[in-house]
């Protein structure tokens, strides 16, 4: 890869740059490779979603970037204690299993990525004064502005969802990386970095922002009756087909549906990047000659015509998506290691108390809470597939 | 001093004491020296108000007490700033020199005496995590009801006064004490301490209360016409005078009366301590004998039908004030180290600014602003001589 065309891809599939330029000297007149950095924080277990951000690391991996994963676990105990403290280290491993899982799905080379555990760093004596040197120039409504679209909101707030953005923009100098990469869902919280790090006397970084993606299997916002129901990474491959059939996906509409956004985001991503830029997509039809796509265009227009059909489109995806996820689940299966791990991270209890719920299915009410009470256990953070920080 | 008498001199002269029984078990039952600290933020020059606390220190000192004094220099610059970061170095150890001349000059043995820096452990890394913890459980809201009457009030504050109370009560495990004081405006931060230390898995601690006392030099509340003036501890004999003569003081009037205020809680209790228990303060008269109290409760009422006047109360203050001072002057003057580290503390330039405002007298709204910046800078924190945490 030239290095323009190595620019051309970190930029690509974008939402929005911020700093481009950073990213160009550094390629161009540093003539390195550029560091980046993506936080996650370590909270719920990671869902189908996660491919969202996992499918651009792989697209910079591929342009020759150092990748940083900041395992976050601070911040998921800070954004309204989502980890409890006690479990915060297995949570740690567990994502770093499914995430290194994810991108060798994605047949991407990980020999340039970096996992860094948050509070590996972010209790040291020079981060913890830095992090006075903030908290003591930083108004309250201008930390809560800058979370406001990633740490959970509510009328009075716990002092952990304040720190949370300073802290994410301290890690950058922390990390050590010439850019950060986040959903646009960050993007107050990159601009409080761009801000505040020339004030503590840090340089700023280039920003690149992802695209919010309409979330798989997720019912429409104003429809309460049908909750969403997230496919986890490991899901077996029935229970993928069986969430997927349920998913939202209004026939002819392209806006908000989030079976074409994956699609278009995720599955022709990945087969552009394992084909060398040749995506294509193959829907099959009974008794008829199937549908073949290498350009996303066409299926949506397909889509739009009822041409590709919704039932068409999920069965499609079903046999897309299970392939990738194949040799993540035979990873798990073959991994005691792993597996002791999500049991640590995701104690037993959780589930067992999900499974006594789901029982009650004679009386409508207890099940309809039950659901409920799944699809809060399943909802990660946000809609996008966007994980914080 | 048997343990009944050290418990009772430990108790007295209060507003407050949360918690009594945890001081009676440690001398009664483990038989021990009482640990206790007190927190002062390195703000501005410690004016004459500081002598309340240090008075009951000495009591304490005098019981028998390990006394700590945490020179809390991050707090300084947690609470709005009001000491910056690169002069707090300096003002630890210029506040280290006058507490220990107060004490010195109060005549107890500080054998028993520890300053500690608060950015000494403030900052290491288990402490860092203990605050991780308290953050992620504190709302907003109670944390500033914590800090209402200490921290500075402002309509958008600053993060650093939301961790300023949490670290106040981390700080009774870290400095490993049996009791903190303070005055009764801290009263909220202790019982912030008392309901979170437990949360974290550590003990409560008792919590002693100093009265507010109304400060000395100080205009009425009603009346912006003419700013406060304290007192500072190296105003030379004139200048204290003649602070002392600008004193609101009016006849008969004991409520808010600073000026009694301060006799009964520094001058007599100073002596008392001098004397072992046997206070006395002299007013000496023009053309009449002497008036001499061994009893505030007679120099009150005496003051209360004006037999004792503001002018001779004053002028006896005066003089009780100064020779108390005397001392502490002289070491400072002795001392080329401390006149280094007080020029490093409160840089010339302040001083510059502020002789050059004063200089425009022929102007009474220039005069007026200046002797406001002044006021500004010369109040430390309160009104009542406490010094913060």
């Amino acid at each position: 890869m030239t290095p323009e065309e190595s620019i051309a891809l970190i930029k690509a599939n974008l939402a929005e740059v911020l700093n481009p330029e950073i990213i160009d000297d550094v390629i161009l007149k540093e003539k390195r490779h550029l560091r980046v950095y993506w936080g996650t924080a370590t909270t719920g277990r990671p869902h189908c979603g996660y491919f969202v951000p996992v499918v651009k690391l792989a697209e910079l991996l591929a342009a020759g970037c150092h990748v940083i994963i900041l395992l976050a676990d601070l911040h998921a105990y800070l954004d309204n204690m989502k980890a409890p403290l006690e479990l915060i280290g297995h949570r740690v491993k567990y994502y770093e299993f499914i995430v290194k899982g994810l991108l060798k799905a994605v047949n991407v080379d990980i020999s340039k990525l970096t996992f860094i555990q948050g509070s590996s760093y972010q209790t040291s004596e020079k981060y913890t004064m830095d992090r006075f040197k903030l908290e003591g120039m930083t108004r309250i409504s201008v930390a809560q502005k800058a979370g406001a679209e990633v740490v959970k909101q509510m009328s009075d707030p716990f002092l952990g969802g304040l720190s949370y953005p300073l802290m994410q923009a301290l890690d950058e100098e922390y990390l050590d990386v010439d850019a950060q990469i986040g959903g646009v869902d960050q993007r107050k919280i990159f601009t409080f970095a761009l801000e505040n790090l020339p004030k503590i006397g840090y340089k700023v970084r280039a920003h690149l922002m992802n695209t919010m993606v309409p979330g798989l299997g997720e019912a429409q916002k104003m429809s309460a009756s049908e909750p969403e129901s997230k496919i986890d990474l490991l899901d077996s491959p029935d229970l993928v087909a069986k969430k997927l059939k349920k998913a939202v996906c209004v026939p002819k509409k392209l806006e908000g549906n989030g079976v074409v956004a994956f699609v278009e985001h995720v599955i022709f991503r990945v087969v552009s990047l394992k084909t060398g830029g040749k995506p294509h997509f193959t829907v099959e039809r009974r008794d008829e000659e199937p549908l073949v796509y290498d350009d996303i265009e066409k299926l949506k227009s397909d889509f739009e015509q009822d041409i590709l059909t919704p039932q068409l489109l999920k069965a499609a995806l079903t046999k897309a998506l299970n392939e990738i996820l194949d040799p993540i689940r035979n990873e798990f299966e073959a991994s005691e290691e792993w597996k002791k791990v999500a049991e640590l991270a995701y104690p037993p209890e959780e589930k067992h108390q999900k499974a006594k719920k789901q029982k009650d299915k004679g009386d409508p009410a207890k099940r309809a809470a039950a659901l409920a009470a799944k699809a809060e256990q399943l909802n990660v953070k946000d809609d996008g597939g966007e994980a914080a920080p």
